[in-house]
Parts: C-alpha cells; sequence; structure tokens
C-alpha cells in the first residue's frame, strides 16, 4: 500500500491499495468519533461498490444512510446541493458524523461542498471511483457546484479527513470514463514529468495504474502544500483549463471534463507555438500523445462562444486572468493576460 | 470613533462612528483591489440608507450592481442563496471584487455565505443596520443559512474584510426591531458583565449606544479570538440560544430571534435555579430586565414541539448538547447533557 501524507490547513492522507474498499469501516471509525454514516453515491457507482462500502462500515459499528444521485455532471447543481443538505437535517447528522463521498468528481465535489457548509463543516472521507477523481479532485480540498454560468463557480476550500483510493475498482469503469481521467493524467506530465510523458508514450497505462496515480497525487500535493488557496502554485493545475472549461460549458456539457481539458491544452499549446512559448514539435508531442488515449484535440465550438464561456472562468482577477502555457514537456509558465487578449489565444489554438 | 481590532483566521477591524456610513466608498477602497461592488440588502433597509451606501462607493470609483430581498427570516433560505450566487456569476463579480451585506442578520447571513462560496471565496464588508447585528452577527464571521429542518443548519466560518457600525442608523429602525438587539445585549451582560447588567437596569439605553456596542463587540471579539470555530469558549455565546433556536423554529419564525433567545436565556435560568445552579434572585433579575426591555419570558409553544426542534441544534455533538447556564449575573458554564435530559430543562424551565 501506497501512503500520501498531506499537510494543508489540515493534515489528512490519501492510501492508495487494490481491495482498500473492503477496509472502509475501520478507517472511517479512525477519523470520526459519531457511528452515523451518510455515503453519496450515484446510480452507476452505486451497482458496482455501494454494497461493499456500507457493509464495511456496518460491520465497524456505523448506521449508515446511503443517497443515490443520478451520474453526470448535470446532477452537480444548486437544487442537488439543498437537497442533500435537507437529507443529511433529516437523518439529524451532527458534527461528529461522517459524510462518504463514494464516485467520481461529481459526487467528490458535490459532497464535499455538502460537507463543508452543513453545520458549517462535518467530516468527510473522499473514495473517487474514477482515474479523474482519483488523480485529481479528490485531493486537495476543493469543493464546488456548478451554476448556470459555469462550472464550479460556488464552493469551498474544505479537506477531507481522510481519501481511500482502490485502483481495483476502476476495471469496473466504462473506457470513456477511463479515458476521461488519462486527460489529466497526461496534464501532470506535461506541468512537470518528462518520465511520466514518456512511460505513457511507451508503455499501457493500465500494467502500471498505481504508480500512475501515485505520481500524479504526490505532484498535485506538492501544488496544493504551496498553495492551498490557488492564489500561486496552484494555478498550474489549471493547465487546459481556463479553454477547456470554456469548450465545457459552452458544449453544454456534452464533452466530458477530460475531453474538454484535452482540447483546452491542445489550443493552448498551439497557441503557444505561434506566440514563441514553444516549439511545434513539443505541440505535436502534447496532441499525439492526447490522440493515442482516443482524446480530442480540436473542438467544432463557435471561438465566439468559447469566449464567452471562458471569461466566466472563477479565477479571472478583475479583467487579469493567468493561462498555463507549456514551454517544453514538463515545464510551463504562469502567463498573465488582459481579457482583451483572450481572442487571440482562442483564435491562434483554434 | 471607536476601532476594535479582531485577530482570528483573518484579521481585519471594526469601526463605530456615528455617520460613519457616508465614508463605505473610501474604507471599500482599502480592502479590495478590485473596483465592482455588489450590494445586498432588504427591501426596508434599502428605503433609508441604500442611496447614501451606493453613492459613496460610486464616489469611490466602484460599479455597483444591488440586489434587494424582501424583509424577515425567510429570505435566509436556500432558493434565495442560490439565486443571489447566480446574480454574481451574472454580474461577472471576480476574486479581486466586493460583497457588501448591508441589513440586519438575515442580510450578512445570506450574503455573508454567498461571499463565502461564491468563486471559493470572495472579500465582503458588513455593514449592519440592527442592533442585533450589530452585537453580534456582523462580528466573528459565522455565515448561515436556515434549512426546513432548522435555522443556520448550513454556512461557513468566513471572516469580513472590515465591519462598519453606523450607529446612526439605529435612530431609524421600529422599536420591536431595536427591542431584539437588547435581547443579546443583555446576553452578554448576564454571559460577563455585571456593569453592563447594571447599566442596563438603571440607565436608558439610547443614551450610551456606542459604549454599549463596543461593549458588546469588545467581548464577542475575545471569545471569538479564543475560539474562531465554536469548539469550546465561543459556545457560551449560546446562552438562550439552544432553547431559543428551538422556540424560534417551532413558532415557525413568528418569535424574532431576539425574542426567542429572551425566552431561551429566561427558560434555561429558571431551569438552572430548579437544578441548584443558580438563585432564584439571579434568575428574578434577569427576567426583570428582559421585562423592562419588553422581551417575553415565556411561552405557549407545547413542549414537545419545543424539544423536536431544539434537539435539531446543529451544535448537538452525537447524543450530547452543551448548554450555557447562569451561575450568577456575569458568570455562566458551559454544562454537558444527553440529548435525553433536554426534556427535563424544558419542563422545568417552561
Amino acid at each position: 500500500m501506497s501512503i500520501i501524507p498531506i499537510s494543508a490547513s489540515a493534515c489528512y492522507k490519501v492510501e492508495i491499495a487494490g481491495g482498500l474498499l473492503s477496509s472502509l469501516g475501520q478507517r472511517a471509525a479512525q477519523v470520526v468519533s459519531g457511528r452515523v454514516a451518510f455515503v453519496v453515491t450515484d446510480d452507476v457507482v452505486a451497482d458496482f461498490c455501494l454494497h461493499r462500502a456500507v457493509s464495511s462500515l456496518e460491520d465497524a459499528g456505523f448506521r449508515v444512510f446511503t443517497h443515490i444521485i443520478p451520474h453526470g455532471e448535470q446532477s452537480k447543481a444548486g437544487p442537488n446541493y439543498l437537497e442533500l443538505l435537507n437529507l443529511l437535517a433529516e437523518s439529524r447528522l451532527t458534527r461528529s458524523d461522517l459524510l462518504v463521498a463514494l464516485g467520481g468528481g461529481v459526487v467528490g465535489d458535490l459532497a464535499g461542498f455538502t460537507a463543508a457548509t452543513y453545520l458549517r463543516g462535518i467530516p468527510y472521507i473522499q473514495i473517487p471511483t474514477t482515474l479523474l477523481a482519483m488523480v485529481d479532485s479528490s485531493v486537495g480540498g476543493k469543493t464546488a457546484i456548478n451554476l448556470p454560468m459555469g462550472k464550479n463557480l460556488a464552493g469551498a476550500f474544505y479537506p477531507p479527513k481522510y481519501v481511500l483510493c482502490d485502483p481495483e475498482i476502476l476495471s469496473t469503469l466504462p473506457e470513456n470514463v477511463f479515458r476521461d481521467g488519462c486527460a489529466e493524467v497526461i496534464k501532470y506530465a506535461v506541468l512537470g514529468s518528462p518520465k511520466l510523458f514518456c512511460v505513457l508514450m511507451h508503455r499501457p497505462i493500465v500494467e502500471q495504474l498505481p504508480e500512475v496515480i501515485e505520481t500524479c497525487i504526490t505532484m498535485k500535493r506538492n501544488y496544493v502544500q504551496e498553495d492551498e488557496f490557488d492564489r500561486g502554485a496552484r494555478q498550474f493545475l489549471n493547465l487546459g483549463h481556463t479553454l477547456g472549461h470554456g469548450v465545457e460549458l459552452a458544449s453544454n456539457y456534452t464533452l466530458s471534463h477530460g475531453q474538454a481539458v484535452a482540447v483546452g491544452m491542445a489550443m493552448v499549446s498551439r497557441a503557444a507555438v505561434s506566440l514563441g512559448f514553444c516549439t511545434a514539435e513539443t505541440c505535436r508531442n502534447i496532441e499525439e500523445l492526447l490522440t493515442r488515449f482516443g482524446l480530442p484535440t480540436r473542438t467544432e465550438i463557435p471561438h465566439c462562444d468559447l469566449l464567452q464561456a471562458a471569461l466566466g472562468d472563477k479565477k479571472r482577477q478583475g479583467d487579469k486572468l493567468t493561462l498555463v502555457v507549456p514551454k517544453e514537456i514538463g515545464h510551463c509558465i504562469l502567463h498573465r493576460i488582459g481579457v482583451e487578449e483572450l481572442p487571440r489565444w482562442i483564435a491562434l489554438g483554434g
């Protein structure tokens, strides 16, 4: 088993091991004093691992409530958040009890934000069930819901008490969901690891999942520890996301998060070539790796729609925003631009 | 002008001076770098001070959006919170811009919670316009909305950047709203200041408002600095609130917060006499002072309804809860009881 300790405003650990889900109850009993657990999951995940999670909690002495939301980005919305708050209140959960987020990023973000705000904060555990959630959203304490104007526009920084990563769960994932996570894995490689980039290019990812997950989480951990509240270094994790969020929103979520990030990363790379930030070869390598993983690198969405959607980015600072721009594989820079420059980046990346 | 600095997870100051509202723009320009301000207020407050607030902000170079909610506790609800989030997003407020909460506790809590969670947190200023908000809710960083199951059941600890207290605003308050704040002022006296208690008993409060407000805020500041996140000393501020929240909820908010706290304080005092925590004279003094201020000390609500409502208290820890019990004027204790003991406290206090 790999254990990655995280020391930010709160300390917690990520544990990675096949079959770990069966130890959930035992782990949960170590992080809270109450013995009521409320498990949030989605209808797809519920079929293949809710029973195991609930049994493990019950065996450890927890009284367990469950709530199943429809899968998909549409569930990460305000009304679902209010519904979940009401369910916790009706179950009379207290600050000593536990919320468990069992699912991908949608479940993790929604349940995490609910945990952050119910009674002004109760303990919660993240159990990511997708590659994307394992390497990204379950670590670092960012929680959120979407607003009609854009993704993750409301939320909180609220670290979990514990993150349980069981790579065996991934074998049950549909191919497209798995690919989605690969976009974020590639992001880490472009950001800071030529070695990971090379490994991804030349060896099947499924043969080395626990190691890849550990590498990505460790990289994310380092950014989070340096800059938990997203004022500096953590912004690097936004590679592909400024345009990606725009693509995701403008596609009305018909493109998945991973697909949108792949397009965003490719667009910013192409623009970076035109503007002299990186070589055409670097950009070609990025596009090639994305394509090998079955991810898109271009979009048909009109540039004006993309621009409108991207301007809603919550990381915009007044009339400035910060793009993450590749210099070479494993080395990116933060590049602050005026919003009036964004159309040019979109046009050059398009 | 009195200035009370507060050093908790964030540092900010409370300024108290008649006429200070006209300096809002100038103060705002010192705490944020953006020049967009979004002012939230209610329909009653809007009539007598929104214009002054907006003018002052515009004079300081801010582009100003306003949003007026209906006055009253019913506005502090989930759907209003989501609406406000959407309005901020539609106004494209960024993390450099400013939210201003101009109003009583309802506006302050709702707008504060929205500021805490929009883009995972943007700066905000509290301008309390009621005595209750000045001495209580605007200081300390607790923000919240109500859920159908009870008051303040969702929220965040999120300190403002600045608190502007202009006691001149209070002269425009209806008598019953003013009285409401007096209940919290009396709470501070019972909690920790025999001197304040004596002053309230013997001199008209309106003759000494700035001093009373400063005394109360300073007491609250000391609790908040010792225990920002409500795990220890800050629980003293809950005097009258465990039963008071129950009274408020069970009355379906026909009793105001101050009235409910007055009843809660009187009930816990009467029970404290029966159980030997304080003398009958202490209890009589508390009841007398509440009555002098036109506040109720008893309720007709059936005990079983009160119990149900009080059990939803968010400070319940599993099957335990902490009552704040008067020993004498100026000295209370935290008394932890099992939930099964609560009916007895209600019966004895009834």
